[in-house]
């Protein structure tokens, strides 16, 4: 357990070309110019990355890109949960073999009555038995429908080779729980730009936002003000992005995302999600840049 | 848009064998004993199929294994709904090469905060469209935590592709406002069988119902009482059902549908469902024998 | 136990004057006229009758109101549910003296997480020791959130003070289990009319429905037409005021009720809620005319 | 609008007698005791304090108690929200005679779907026009399954006499948009003392907690620490009192804090709720004390 996971990471979301199909090229385009930003490393293929649209091999596709593209320096990340324990397993190792650092698994949603406690034990304690990478818990009630509670991820944070959680619950007082009760080096990281200061104030270790993708300077600046005591300057950056954040997760969302990056106009490459998700219209486009223009970011 | 459907289904489960592959031979044999049975047809690979679970290698292999057992006369439907609009197609075709009747489409619902009412029309309409097969919307809100509003699903009633929806939400005024909304041949289908006979009488045409598979003579019966103007055959079937439901669908789900196959002796296979569902306990299996036994199934 | 709930009753509107005064006269007006329409009787001060909106003072004073014009041959209900055990218990004794000849108890919710089942059966029994008059089960899960399972009410079903429920959740399966389930006097009433013909159809033995202010002789021809076996007008029936049925409750709830029976122009008086509930505005309003036309009770 | 509202206040809970009658002489002597522990002032009559569970004549004999037993330089807040936009405004009248400082109102509920925002702006205002008190919004979606949006808020935090909110929400990022987007002096409290520190850190200006109850001087020393600066004593206090935190709120509620306070044998009184609520039993107690041991308040 010697895998530290500290800091921001942005879950990058995955480029599409004109006919929808994956554009790896862009992918790599894109993190090329995260890499000057300061950034703790990425996750590729989140939430954020449209995981849930894309085919196996496409998959493995835009890790290999997402590979040759990150340094060595920094930590590379893969959402690799699926529906079955099985298939989680199998596309780690597929994960490893292209040489990603660890693993987040996203809490399986379809049969949710099911999705006890134990259930969920269970299912994270063999693919932390079985996967070749480090494992990471995902939290994401707003995709999924379930929380998973702080005695759940406590019970885990026990296994060697479960090194952490993101949490995209927002569940601040919760972070705290966890903090107090898990082992020192098990990460509790943020699961969006909206809460990362608060979150940091009560032990959790970082955050994987999707606002560090748009905003990814800003993002470390504010984690390295908590880092260094400046309480003042990293309270004035959170409420500087609340909205800035809202616009890229809640309001809208992974096109959102996608056409914030546009917008930045620093070569970065939006494109369109896959359907049924769709691009922004002009209405909420405008809105979008009003935001961007009181984050000052363009 | 001949296809007209009428009657009871049940929605498979999908067999695994001892190392958790899937048995395409033990689905032909309970399609086998299935078809002495009365049903109208079979849905394979809806949520009792465990169809999350599945890789696309399975699900092609179930479905040819399917085609073998399901004689001409009895609907062959699939479900075939993705999380994008693509893979939805695509997988359509599949299934239509197969030789599928008709295939339903669960909702989208990782992305739940955008699935508002026009982007699930638009996905519907593209699938629509494009596919090979009759398109059925599918209703699953204890899935996907989306339920598709009566409004939605009138548009898209209007689409000659689209006909009909398998409804699992319980909602029987709604299914009443659908009726009365959407053309007459367009199918609205109960999901459960716990409402089988209310759903009869506002006019739905039929079921998909987790019950049909493990009493199947007995739900044809309900459907044949009530299309006989027998009604209190028919509401006495109902309430002899109402627990036996409940058993394998909300208490026990797929691992509840599974034990009871193996209970009711009568050569059906059922297994274990493939992680992280788990199959019931010493203690759960009991209770089950007991529901079967004050069904009169066992 | 002797007390037999059967038919259709609506939950009467509570009137108030241009002051936002009560006006128990308007109450006694509006009923004298229901009372030529074939109803059973009345549920006064229900959610229907802003309840939770009035002093213990305007409660006795428009119980008498209505006590004075509901023939003796009509039964006479009564809302006396109040967050604490206690205070139920003394509103229903006011019921009471006041004459009402049974009293329904919404389900305290205030303290949700703490509403669990032996809490909530504890609560009915206490009640149903204590209060003159026979007690009814108030499930309202749209304005408590709180959904009272089907084992609960078994239980207190078994309390020979506790003779129904009136069940607004629209589960037309859980109506079917109570039914199985419970002794044969003890009434199962549904609550709401856009499920009356199918809560029927499983053995519920009426409804309390907001509906029946509106269409009063539609849903007891209803009602006829089922005890009749004359299931296809019966039928026709629930599929015609589908959406009349949603104006008066879900759509636009007491406001849109007030409104309606004003637009019916037969001399029921309707008038405006208490804040914060506010009239229909006149876009609204067309729209409810609207709907009446298409259900041709205008 | 000079009221200033900063610091730390426990919402009291209401201490009935044997036979289930207040007792305002205890409220008055627990307050006594809390007066020596450096709280900023009350809360009387929150959810803590069953305010739905008392008829007004009890709410203004125990204001009364209180406002004898709360000295001048400590602020008496009470909770004076009721279903219907005019009983808030008599209530409020009521407490300003007896001497409050403020009322928070929480947001009606009944009425669930119609509490749309333009809603609950207009109930505010309409409030906030007449009542003789200053007002705070009470956002408490646990007990009322509604949860004010940002927006709402901001509109109303534009109205004189609205100078807060307690958000009992737990969403220190919303409590982040709040601060950005309100003026100055309007206060956001933290609505627990679970994620007190960290509201703090976003800019909350304190909170009505019942944390506060059993451990005054931790709450108050944590919400101290963090005003010095002094960030890791006000974090190793958050992380010590997250146990305790959920054992007076969600995991016992009032029942839980009225045991807690009993408990500390410092001689506060306890005793019953008023059903349904119930008393915790033996074992919830030993769990409770073990709670209160690890944060060593016992």
């Amino acid at each position: 357990m010697s895998l530290k996971i500290e800091g921001v990471f942005p879950p990058v979301p995955t480029p599409f070309d004109a006919n929808g199909e994956i554009a790896p090229d862009k992918l790599k385009a894109n993190i090329a110019l995260w890499n000057k930003t300061g950034l703790n490393g990425y996750v590729v293929l989140g939430s954020n990355g449209e995981a849930v649209m894309l085919t196996e091999d496409e998959k493995i596709a835009l890790w290999q890109a997402a590979r040759d593209a990150i340094p060595r320096d920094k930590l590379f990340l893969v959402g690799a949960g699926m529906e079955s324990t099985r298939a989680s397993i199998a596309l780690a190792k597929r994960a490893a073999q292209v040489g990603a650092d660890a693993a987040m698994f996203v809490t399986p949603s379809y049969y949710k009555a099911e999705m006890k406690p134990a259930t969920l034990v269970n299912h994270y304690r063999v693919i932390a038995d079985a996967s070749p990478l480090p494992t990471i818990i995902y939290n994401m009630p707003a995709a999924t429908g379930i929380d998973v509670d702080a005695n759940t991820v406590t019970q885990l944070a026990q296994h060697p080779n479960i090194i952490g959680i993101k949490d995209s619950g927002g569940n601040v007082a919760k972070y705290a729980d966890l903090v107090r009760a898990v082992r020192p080096d098990f990460a509790v990281l943020a699961g969006s730009g909206g809460y990362l200061y608060p979150a940091l104030c009560v032990g959790a270790r970082g955050a994987v936002a999707a606002l560090a993708n748009v905003a990814p300077r800003e993002c470390v600046a504010m984690y390295d003000a908590f880092r260094a005591g400046r309480h003042d300057e990293a309270r004035a950056l959170q409420l500087r992005f609340t909205q800035l954040n809202a616009a890229v997760t809640s309001r809208w969302n992974v096109p959102g995302l996608k056409a914030a990056l546009e917008e930045l106009n620093q070569g970065y490459y939006g494109g369109a999600p896959r359907l049924p998700l769709r691009p922004l219209g002009d209405e909420d486009r405008a809105a979008l840049r009003k935001v961007m223009q009181d984050a000052q970011v363009i």
